[in-house]
């Protein structure tokens, strides 16, 4: 099986789940944690290399503050959790915002935690136009030069659209959606992203 | 109905098409002239207001020399078609290398043919990395900035990437794949596009 080196992974329809499951937006936050834990734990047994994790965009802060708040704790906290595993950490994002959680901020240069091994990328208070506009051009003409290109991405909750994630690392990603909300993550949703994989080839435009 | 403002259009498989239908593979790009036509047409009758076509890459120019000329011939062709309609038509791409047509020069400020209206964008010598790399920072931070964000992305040929498409423009574009090669063009998949389309929100991650 061809396993793809790096996989960017969109967590989408938390909010969508609580509201179908009787609970308020805000709440379906946390509910992400756990399949947070085991999308990493499954991708590491695959050999996938690198993982990179949406986690919340700047636009995103403009959602009411009970929200906000929700998602910048689910966000620290998956960050925790990984924290326990074998893995180098970078947290990607507009530090400069007080949007920015200060806990995250010694993993803006990458950290290796336990045996390292798997690579992971948070995007935290990202935004592709901060991305983008980077104001230290003579370093690279983008600010998350740090994450290297995307060869899958699995979003889950049905919507077929980046959303802002990464442009530049995923100019050559396939691009697989689940109809799944985030919070009914299963392994096997990796499974069928995989299996559509195999039959995709690489061209980079050659 | 809701209209998306602005299509991209990336019309792949004339290759696949051609090898399928006995050709050689420099055979498919003529092939996709007509389809450009009836794309044009049925977009700018449904009131689309701007169209950005996919024509080919700096990366595609490293090609058989065969297929390089036969797609640079099939997009000089196509504006040439487009340019006996009501449209306001701009070339971008890198007219620093010999692979960008001389032919096109003009057309690299937006030309308005007959009474304009549809505002027609060809990505030609296009690429994301001069796009993104762009010489003049203090105009912007990237030299596609004439052409405005994507609503609708519609990809012919099955493939489920963007393969280096306008990649700030298309941050927020839902994206709709059909399978059937460009040279297999029918309105039908324009509606069906148009019908899945109905079905998604626009939140701009808000």
């Amino acid at each position: 099986m061809r396993i793809p080196r790096h996989i960017g992974i969109i967590p989408d329809g938390n909010r969508r789940w609580a509201v179908s499951n009787s609970m308020t937006k805000d709440k379906g936050y946390a509910k992400g944690l756990m399949p947070g834990l085991s999308a990493f734990k499954y991708c590491q047994r695959l050999g996938v290399e690198e993982l990179s994790i949406y986690g919340f965009t700047a636009d995103n802060t403009k959602r009411p503050a009970a929200q906000r708040l929700a998602f910048t704790k689910a966000c620290v906290e998956m960050v925790d959790i990984i924290r326990k595993e074998d893995a180098e950490i970078l947290v990607v994002g507009n530090t400069g915002s007080d949007m920015f959680p200060r806990e995250l901020m010694d993993l803006t240069t990458r950290q290796k935690f336990n045996k390292g091994g798997t690579r992971v990328n948070f995007l935290i208070n990202y935004s592709w136009e901060w991305d983008l506009k980077t104001q230290n051009k003579s370093v690279s003409y983008y600010n998350s030069a740090d994450i290297s290109r995307i060869d899958l991405i699995i979003r889950w909750g049905g919507m077929r659209r980046l959303s802002g994630f990464l442009p530049v690392q995923s100019v050559y990603a396939d691009f697989y959606v689940v109809d799944a909300m985030w919070p009914e993550y299963k392994d096997e949703h990796i499974d069928m992203a995989l299996n559509w994989y195999q039959s995709q080839d690489v061209t980079l435009g050659g």
